[in-house]
């Protein structure tokens, strides 16, 4: 029986690609709620045991010290003013047991009667499916300053080759 | 055939969870173009007959009370500013044919000549399936404001079972 | 075989949808990066050869002319100060080959130590599949400012036909 062989493993890769793309959504919608709220083992459960989360104030190493970016005096006051870290629909591209997100963040804060938008920032995502899931194992955030960084996080994910 | 009979049983089990989450999205993304162009039948028709919308300036209890969200002075005046009810990408749970969805929500409207972040609030979608898809049960929306109703929204999503 | 037969054929109809929504996600998603890091090659290819991107300032015709929106001096000052245009999750409706997004757009430039939203606009994408992929043959954007234009855009996208 190919032909049914064959359709059947089409729609198992397939829908493997289609479930993976929805785990990855699913990881990055996590992010904001898990800050937000303080919760710290979620925060750290995104990442791997020696994820990185490389941010304008430093290299956060190991998921523990990822996970204790919710203990930053920046952080408290954000969240005690009212604060939301919101991603954007990222960018993904995905190969085998790794994939790339790019997207965007903003963190909107409260001030007086309507919110600011503190943060508007560029992020790469660099996951790995491990048994447990995707994780987070290279994450890197740069503000959307006008400096040459940022764009280049955001040119990378969707460079042309045929064009380079 | 064991072995096809098997592949599909999880295949079709896959699919469905995929599709639920894509006719989640799609609910989500609806509810913005809905009050944003004052189209009463479609916000109603997102709810369930008895469906609840919990907002800060009131509990909405059934989808005709609910549709008439768009009736109040607040809504109006934000219409005729030109506003955007701006819905993140949720971070969902399914169990069978219940469903939470947890995310944020900005309102933008034009000030002059940028757009001011009227609200940022965070919200819980309960919905279930019925046989013409996936409703709202329950919503419920709090501001963020810096106390402890929106971030037990938002922790209640990403809680980590083992760690309580 | 009837029985697998119909079910492979329903299974394939199926994850095609999911797949169709998924890359029309990855197309939209891929905006954003693609005019922010002024990759002329990545906006251009998002577009039909002869596709159409009917903005504000004036219509552009063919997907040089769309690219070309990088080049103008609203965009070069929004870069140069630092600008993300932000997609929401659209709303999606798929018929066969050809496909509508409907959603919103935000621009974030930084002011200071905060960010603008210099802009929030409404985005109607006619998209149609080609052996390369989804296409946009037709994307239309208006401001949210209060004028019917951009309310009528989004009222279309969730019209219920029975209460018209």
């Amino acid at each position: 029986m190919p032909d049914i062989e064959s359709r059947l493993a089409a729609i198992e890769r397939k829908l493997q690609e289609a479930e993976d793309r929805l785990a990855i959504y699913q990881l990055i919608a996590s992010y904001g709620p898990s800050v937000d709220s303080n919760s710290f083992e979620a925060v750290k459960n995104l990442w791997t045991e020696d994820g990185v989360y490389d941010i304008p104030s430093g290299r956060r190493v190991g998921r523990e010290e990822v996970g204790r970016v919710i203990e930053t005096d920046l952080h408290k006051s954000l969240v005690a003013r009212g604060c939301g870290h919101v991603l954007s629909l990222p960018h993904i591209v995905i190969s085998g047991d790794t994939a790339v997100a790019t997207g965007y963040q903003n963190v909107f804060a409260r001030e007086g009667k309507t919110w600011l938008v503190e943060r508007t920032s560029v992020h790469r995502w660099e996951l790995v499916r491990l048994s447990e899931g995707w994780k987070v194992k290279h994450r890197i955030a740069r503000m959307l300053d006008g400096t040459e960084a940022h764009r280049a996080i955001l040119g990378r994910a969707v460079r042309v080759p045929d064009s380079q």
